[in-house]
């Protein structure tokens, strides 16, 4: 089932060059004229009109388009705390994104640091250099009080991906469903397997959607989270039930979505079939979903059923979210990624869902065609709109949110982001060809 | 004179792609297979084997090649105290030299941080990602306390390029000029002018070739630096002369060796005609020297002068350090640079300005030969072999003196660098020829 074997993951990781990423230089370096440009004397020009204009950086240097991925290792994919070195191959990984998908250069900063405190005092002092910062597998509730805290005291959108990625991609799945289910979004009722990061983070995000507070109904290890549960920790305690309204098996009667960021198994047939009519579920687990694609399908062929699989259809992956809120945000120069711009994105990736996909993205996917309809909601990475749609909208967001420092032609921009990754895509396919590897 | 215009040097860090790295994938991307190796799940296999021994973070990470340059900007170039932003440019012309002359990657770090303890803190922890810091542009005294704390408590190799660069590249020098006047270097005489982060540690850096500490006179801006001084901090007290000798010019006289890393025209030809016999200049003030080449020649030929100029003979040019000893470092998993893998730097460098020198590199300098003799003690950084002796010199030295954690076999690892040289100006003329830049 699996596409690769454990040695060839391994052997992707430290054949011939070690490692996911590698730094080149990107202008002339072939004689003495270039080299007394790049540096002594010739850099010096540069550095005397950033010094004379600190925004000048922007023009002279590779900040803007510069993304510090930002990791202590402590929730490492579902793997948990592993530390810094440990995580280190997601961080390239995670570069390696950036890159595909958005051209965004990323250096990944993976610390020995365990305290919001040295996190936040480490991330501030990285500003001159970066245009952003995505924190990464970052354990909660920690990660929660150190974005907050960059947020307010940093000048350059800070993105904690773990918190926000489902969200977005959860969220414009839910717009679509509704949708075709013909639901309002201040009506329906939510359940949430799970109370991490990302758990927390959907559940505001869907708030912010039109979502009723007390219609989302929270699980942890501990059962559902209700004003009776001692030691609630301030971000689970604002989804607190007024009471305990039983187990999850209880709860799931009648409700709309279900949203699984747990463990395998953590709902059964039995609990989808008393879901309300035309309900969603998204089981995210990773590898195996809260349940199977077709043990739903098989009571309930009504559910839109989505996971974080690539082999199933309505596939909820982060990938679809931060390339392209990075890359809006740092082309219009945001200050800050706001509420407005994440439901942007989610929206333009909803409503791309609804247009034709051509025949070499459905090729990729293995798949005849892709129809909007309960097994086509969400958009498939590999399909290039996903780029030319969602980085224009999040950025039209910034614009009139007030958070942009310059401003966009927004037609024009959606042109000049594909001629930027055609010539992306042209570089690191030279450099990854004078290896000649085998996968 | 110049080899550029003032336009040509800004329109280099600004066109088509902004400033002068890039971060690329290093392995294929094409498809879902290759997708799910990099990032979840296939990378989990890599992560588990680091979280089970943290050392294989080497072998499925960038870490052993990936250097940090960091930077307060408070001392860069000759422009001082500039700031982070202002110092970026250099800071990424540092990760251009790197790459082009030892294929090592770097991620520059511009930091918001003044204080010994901040910048102190702030390189602890990226421990986990680097291979080793290399230190930039920080101004003394700072620097030294920054430097000598993070070599106590780091186990990857840390290293101020502005201290002991220069140091490195002069002593070549002086070994050189010594043995061809017929000196020894624990009777020469040495004027230093000049008592920065530089002048300091090049100083230091001669005591331990075997110059004595009572014949180095070190000027300051207030002049020569004795007992009788108020004020002094620790690191200029270290060469306090036990009484006032007098000014530059009395000092001068007889004089073995002139460092210069002060300002233009801080000597004159009155001064020079006092030294001694087959005396040494190294006048280093960038552009414009202590005095050109063509005063000193004009009254006293027998003298050997150096200067940080590519356009004379015997350049001092620190970029014939730091790539080969991050290099050396590097690969045989030096846990620290200490001063006999600088002194074996110092001597392979000495060791190689006595063989003949290719046609290929006198024509990128544009000179008819270069023949080992006054106006040739110093390699040239565009000479190929720099590599392939000074890091295997390094290496040696550093499983030597017990710092290095992996043994190399010092003639396969010779024949390794080439290959890799060869194939890392193939994927970086790659990159750059996509943009087809006019420079």
């Amino acid at each position: 089932m699996a596409l690769f074997t454990k040695e060839e993951a391994l052997r992707y990781h430290s054949d011939k060059r070690k490692g996911k990423l590698e730094v080149i230089s990107v202008k002339p370096c072939d004689n003495q004229k270039h080299l007394s440009m790049a540096y002594s004397p010739g850099v010096a020009e540069a550095c005397r009109e950033i010094a004379a204009d600190t925004d000048k950086v922007y023009e002279y240097t590779n900040k803007g388009n510069l993304v510090a991925v930002v990791s202590n290792g402590t929730a490492v994919l579902g793997l948990g705390n592993i530390g810094p070195e440990g995580g280190k191959p997601v961080m390239e990984g995670k570069g390696v994104l950036f890159k595909i998908f958005s051209d965004i250069d990323v250096y990944d900063l993976n610390i020995n640091a365990t305290t919001p405190d040295e996190i936040v005092s480490f991330c501030k002092m990285l500003e001159p250099t970066f245009g952003g910062i995505n924190l990464e597998d970052i354990k909660s509730p920690e990660c929660f009080e150190i974005e907050q805290r960059l947020i307010e005291e940093m000048n350059i959108p800070v993105f904690h991906d773990d918190q926000h990625g489902t969200a977005i991609i959860s969220g414009a799945g839910i717009l679509n469903a509704l949708e075709i289910a013909g639901k309002d979004i201040t009506d329906i009722k939510v359940v949430v397997s799970g109370a991490g990061a990302s758990a927390i983070a959907c559940s505001e995000f869907y708030v912010s959607m039109g979502v009723k507070r007390q219609n989302i109904f929270m699980f942890d290890s501990r059962g559902l989270i209700h004003v009776g549960r001692e030691g609630l920790n301030e971000f689970k305690k604002a989804f607190a039930q007024d009471k305990d309204y039983g187990s999850l098996a209880d709860v799931m009667v009648g409700t709309d979505m279900f949203l699984g960021l747990s463990v395998k198994d953590a709902i059964n047939q039995e609990m989808v079939k008393t879901m309300a009519e035309n309900a969603i579920i998204f089981a995210c687990a990773n590898p195996d979903p809260e349940i199977a694609y077709e043990d739903v399908k098989a009571v309930r062929p009504d559910i839109v059923m989505g996971t974080g699989r690539s082999d199933y259809p309505n596939q909820v992956n982060n990938v679809l979210g931060f390339p392209f809120i990075f890359r809006g945000a740092l082309d219009c120069r945001a200050s800050a990624i706001n509420e407005e711009m994440k439901i942007a994105c989610s929206k333009a990736l909803a409503d791309l869902a609804k247009e034709p996909v051509s025949q070499e993205v459905c090729d990729a996917y293995g798949v005849d065609a892709l129809e909007y309809g309960i097994d086509y909601i969400i958009p498939k990475p590999l399909d290039p709109r996903v780029l030319t749609r969602l980085a224009p909208a999040v950025a039209k967001a910034a614009m009139e949110t007030g958070v942009a420092r310059v401003h966009l032609d927004l037609e024009q921009y959606a042109k000049d982001l594909e001629v930027m990754m055609t010539a992306s895509k042209l570089r690191t396919k030279g450099v990854v060809d004078t290896f000649g590897y085998d996968f």
